[in-house]
């Protein structure tokens, strides 16, 4: 089963082209061929298909990549999100409450909800999720939570190192004896990645190093949540051990930002949270003007950021971070396949899967134009069509 | 034809009970009959109907009454957008390139752009929608925007005083002429508020009270644009005509505060401005702590504000204005409606215009909690029911 999508107004393919990195085609097609893209080109040379959508001259871009969420769990906290922007202290819970609620609710409980998130994202555009454990902190429930994560998704992260629960308090490094083993062992069947949140507060540097070093002896890939909340040195170890991606990144020093332009290490960007917990947020221009490569994830949690919106993402990148418009929808496309080290998304071209959105706009520049607006009208994720969020909608 | 809606997990209703102004219910329900609410209470005591909806524990509120925007225009710039995002000035157009591309645009295309506008604004859960002219300014142009709005909402504004057109450069008050006689006589019958950009660089306060009276005189109600981009005596002119608000308000003296709070004019914020432009935010705690009403509005235009989610803006303003999640609630659906002077919408009671929106989530926070996220499942607006851009969703 062939489809072709043809009249495509602005077509992204990142593929890059002299100076545009994202390899941009007006009046383009491009051919879908089961789950794969067959055919990229002018609509005017585009071959015969079994079946034609008419872009009608709208933009086409790859699916969202988001390579950063924790979307299995219980509960909710907006009473928590009321109270900070009242800029009031919120005595009760934190991620203490998430936790608990997660370890109360059943598989099914999870399930569903996870499979809402994912819905919704669908929706808004994205085709690929990343998703990480650390709501279960011990053995057992970090085992249901990447289980079923990998139910929905190859992008898995065990990070039982998210915090150290409350009954190992003052016992940092016993629980990280536990998590580098038999938690570890529960939960590398289940996982591709080993993430750690490395910030004072939560683990040490040599605490951090020994999750990693655990998780990559099993044949786990690190990533890094790191320098959120001040500097540190999370980004000299994720660099040191070759990790896909740090994430956040408020704080850098320059010997930071040198050692991540000078390897393959990503720097994910999570406009959500600085806009839900009102933080400083980090300038992507720095990082770019560096040579750092740059990824947009959602964060996608119940504490300090519960959008799942990419193009929402895309639009406070643009307007706080100091991205181009341009530079942002890399980020959630091609940055984040990066970030993922997927060489099969985050790109339209021949051979790679059919991961594309298609939105109610002439152009990319409009998810940052017109914030909050569900632009998304198609997706197709591995060549099957989906409804978006948006209607017909204004063009 | 009945409709109960019932199980609804948290009712706004803005019928204030005690300390609550958003007169709060949990576990009620909602007789619709026809195009009027007919009965509010809790869901045990509901009476029979023709259908009934289960709202299974979701929150339920007002349809958004959003009481500014300029969506009846030609053209688009998204290029003038990203390049004031880079940081650099955009020689060409402005809105003199929305006036020349609305001028040159047929009635249907202005119309199918209209309805675009409103399929997209009703599918985020607004259900009365304010229309400005003010990208004619010429009689034919602003005559045909006045009646291409007045086709699809009551609450139509007459601009002609938006600014000064290019074929006007250095004689504004001969343009004020113009505005406040012929364009006046063409434009009055189809409108109810006349409105005037009072700002440097736009209108002077003589010229401005000349518009709004001249507007008066006709039977027009004043609404005023005024203190977006510094001080000045537009708040004090539109509290002394008795206008049913002044929108931005920005900059603001002491002076005027006291005389917004002594008065019945509302102050409406328009949050997507300020996202878009890097202007800095209003400061809505002063005003409602003053005891000024306010109100959230989308200002939906091609140059200054291209969202048209009130769920986006009630985000914003919350982040970065200073009020709670229930005031800026409060504001963009009861705020609207006083400021749109209309005692029919806003507040979910019998006898009111059945006008609500359904959310795929336990509490309106989450519309400031889940910023960017599509949460609106259902809208009804007069008794009608509409599909949200919410799909299913998380809960
Ligand atoms: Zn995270
Ligand atoms: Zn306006």
């Amino acid at each position: 089963m062939s489809v072709l999508l043809t009249n495509i107004g602005e077509l992204t393919t990142n593929v890059a082209t002299g100076d545009d990195l994202l390899g941009t085609l007006h009046g383009a097609a491009v051919l879908i061929d089961g789950e794969r893209i067959a055919w990229v080109g002018q609509a005017s040379d585009a071959p015969a298909a079994d079946e034609v959508v008419d872009a009608a001259g709208r933009a086409v871009l790859p699916g969202f990549v988001d390579s950063h969420s924790h979307i299995v769990f219980g509960g909710d906290r907006a009473a928590e999100f009321e109270a900070r922007m009242a800029g009031q202290k919120y005595a009760a819970g934190g991620i203490r409450s998430t936790v608990a609620a997660t370890r109360a609710a059943s598989d099914d409980e999870l399930r569903a909800r996870l499979r809402g998130f994912l819905a919704e994202m669908r929706a808004q555009g994205t085709t690929t999720v990343e998703i990480k454990s650390g709501y279960g902190l011990d053995v057992e429930t970090e085992e249901r939570l990447v289980r079923l994560a990998a139910e929905v998704t190859p992008e898995v992260t065990y990070l039982g190192a998210h915090v150290v629960p409350a009954e190992y308090a003052d016992r940092a490094d016993e629980y990280v004896d536990l998590v580098t083993g038999p938690m570890l062992d529960a939960c590398a069947p289940h996982a591709k990645w080993i993430d750690v949140f490395c910030e004072t507060g939560a683990f040490t540097v040599p605490q951090s190093r020994r999750v990693l070093e655990a998780g990559m002896a099993r044949g786990l890939v690190p990533r890094v949540h790191a320098s959120q909340l001040g500097p540190g040195e999370g980004v000299q170890l994720a660099v040191e051990l070759g990790a896909a991606s740090i994430d956040h990144g408020t704080y850098l020093t320059d010997a930071d930002v040198a050692a991540l332009a000078a390897s393959d290490t990503v720097l994910t960007l999570l406009p959500g949270v600085e806009f839900s917990t009102r933080q400083p947020y980090p300038d992507a221009r720095r990082l770019i003007d560096a040579g750092v490569t740059v990824a947009i994830a959602c964060d996608t949690n119940p504490g300090s950021s519960f959008t799942s919106s990419m193009p929402f993402c895309i639009a406070v990148a643009v307007r706080d971070m100091g991205m181009t418009p341009s530079e942002a929808v890399w980020a959630a496309t091609a940055g984040g396949a990066r970030a993922l080290r997927r060489d099969d998304i985050g790109v339209i071209a021949a051979g790679m899967r059919a991961d594309l959105a298609m939105l109610v706009a002439p152009s990319r520049v409009h998810l940052a134009y017109r914030p909050g607006v569900p632009l998304v009208t198609k997706v197709w994720k591995d060549g099957v069509c989906s409804r978006g969020a948006a209607g017909g909608g204004a063009a």
